[in-house]
């Protein structure tokens, strides 16, 4: 245990011992610091950190999850976001829920990772579950249908994140908690049976173009019959999504000794297609699926239903 | 030239045969499409292309090179953010130049290349410049100087960039324009003195913490004096600063047939550290460097001095 630090039982796992012996820790891209903030006063009663791509995404979560919640704020008071000054992340704060945004790929969601699990150890938070609202292209699976990974891979089907650490490789297995992901794919098939939700392998990959086998990009050296030859292979392998944040979140997570979740709507099915050209309305309302979703695995949660 | 469309001669070289054959071309993530916009009318113009991490920036940018190139709005109208409809990536357009936001890490920037690159491709522009201005950990330079990048390298010191393309990994080399860099650099020595500017090759990483030797992240599993080494072998091989953005940039723009320039200043000398502390107002003049010598030289391109 020398090289862990744990908060509290059940606490977050940081494995750094340098953290404890910092005067100040400041959590630059979430424009929050341990030497300027009481972290613990300010977060200690966090249980759910949810996080999605966008600033706009994450903050129609807050005031949905507000209303699902019934959190009333102080008289004339609003919502704000707590990591404005960082231009970088948005994070809103309902309750016990932080609702934060990753911006895109791995690099971006794994700064915000390291900042929000170091905020959880200053916060003393304990049992806390982290879960990805996102948005990925479907293998087989028309727009719409909801995802939850069971298990992440990269572009070459290998269910480890790669780092590059003081110049050697260092891979972390991308484990997420499979007792999680079928809880949310009970729920969701009972509460909302009328969605398509599968649970499944999503491939995770550095590039949305190329790296996802797409026709579109600026640059392709491959034709269409070879693409869907790909997608189909991965379709046969069980891989039913491909995004770009799964993998960092749940070597992250597990590393951190934190259950996590990925919740993704698909956009398109890509044996279909490339382009995302299904009207705004429509995209917005299958978007807000696994809102709606994470918001009853909450309130399952706290006993509210 | 089977597998090549370019524009004109010197126009953007759009590796990708299937593009021509589109009906539409939705530039999802920059909220155009060559379906609903005419993209000549609208960027037929553009010669320089710049790009940093947060759209606070850009859109600073955007006003600051609107005053030096002297560029009036007709009465009554103000720049706007051309992709805000996205939520993922700000665009201002000021005469010839356009001010864009890519997130932070290889994927986010190369998603907005790719449409980027689409875009110019679309519009027809010819001799465009692509141009970085970023921000950066210096290694062995003190905070405020500015690096002009010579070549970007990996974590593992490679100068490529990898992607896995159909299930393969495919390499990329990651070269910049040398003329442009010393062009750029010989404007700062000459416009800006009393800066520290210098030349150099740049390591692009995929992580913040780990992934750059820090000490303070959620995770940490080696000692100060190893990092030190580590860095100071890095010294000792010409890299003098670390970002994560130049590989991916510098392997597109080559593959695209257009010069790129990433110009970068340091927010700290990492020998000495791994927070960023210093106050906000000196963070904030620093990061307006490299927007002076951006704006230099494309006032000395566009004869404007």
């Amino acid at each position: 245990m020398g090289d862990i630090s744990r908060s509290e039982s059940d606490g977050v796992i940081l494995k750094n011992p340098n953290i404890v012996s910092l005067k100040e820790d400041v959590l630059y891209h979430i424009s929050l610091s341990s030497g300027t903030h009481d972290l613990k006063e300010m977060f200690g009663d966090i249980k759910f950190v949810c996080m999605g791509g966008t600033p706009k995404r994450m903050e129609g979560f807050a005031h949905f999850i507000q209303k699902e919640l019934n959190i009333k704020l102080p008289t004339g008071t609003i919502l704000e976001d707590i990591s404005r000054h960082s231009y970088r992340y948005s994070m809103f704060k309902i309750g016990p829920v932080l609702s934060i945004s990753h911006g895109m790929g791995i690099p971006s969601v794994s700064i915000m990772l390291h900042e929000v699990i170091k905020l959880m150890y200053h916060a003393q938070c304990k049992n806390v579950t982290f879960i990805r609202i996102g948005t990925c292209g479907g293998i087989g699976l028309p727009g719409g249908s909801l995802v939850i990974t069971e298990e992440a891979v990269d572009g070459l089907m290998r269910p480890y994140l790669e780092l590059h650490v003081l110049g050697k490789m260092v891979q972390r297995p991308a484990i997420l908690d499979s007792e999680l992901a079928k809880e949310i794919k009970s729920l969701a098939n009972e509460k909302f049976p009328h969605y398509k939700t599968v649970l499944g392998r999503t491939m995770c990959t550095y590039d949305f173009y190329e790296g996802q086998g797409r026709l579109d990009g600026a640059f392709c050296d491959y034709d269409e019959e070879s693409k869907l030859a790909y997608l189909r292979k991965l379709e046969e392998m069980n891989i039913v999504n491909m995004e770009m944040e799964s993998l960092a979140f749940a070597a992250m997570c597990n590393h951190a000794g934190i259950k996590g979740a990925v919740v993704c709507v698909a956009l398109l099915n890509r044996l279909q297609g490339d382009q995302v050209n299904t009207p705004k309305e429509i995209l917005e309302e299958w978007q807000h699926r696994p809102q709606e979703i994470v918001a009853e695995f909450i309130k399952r949660r706290l006993g509210m239903e």
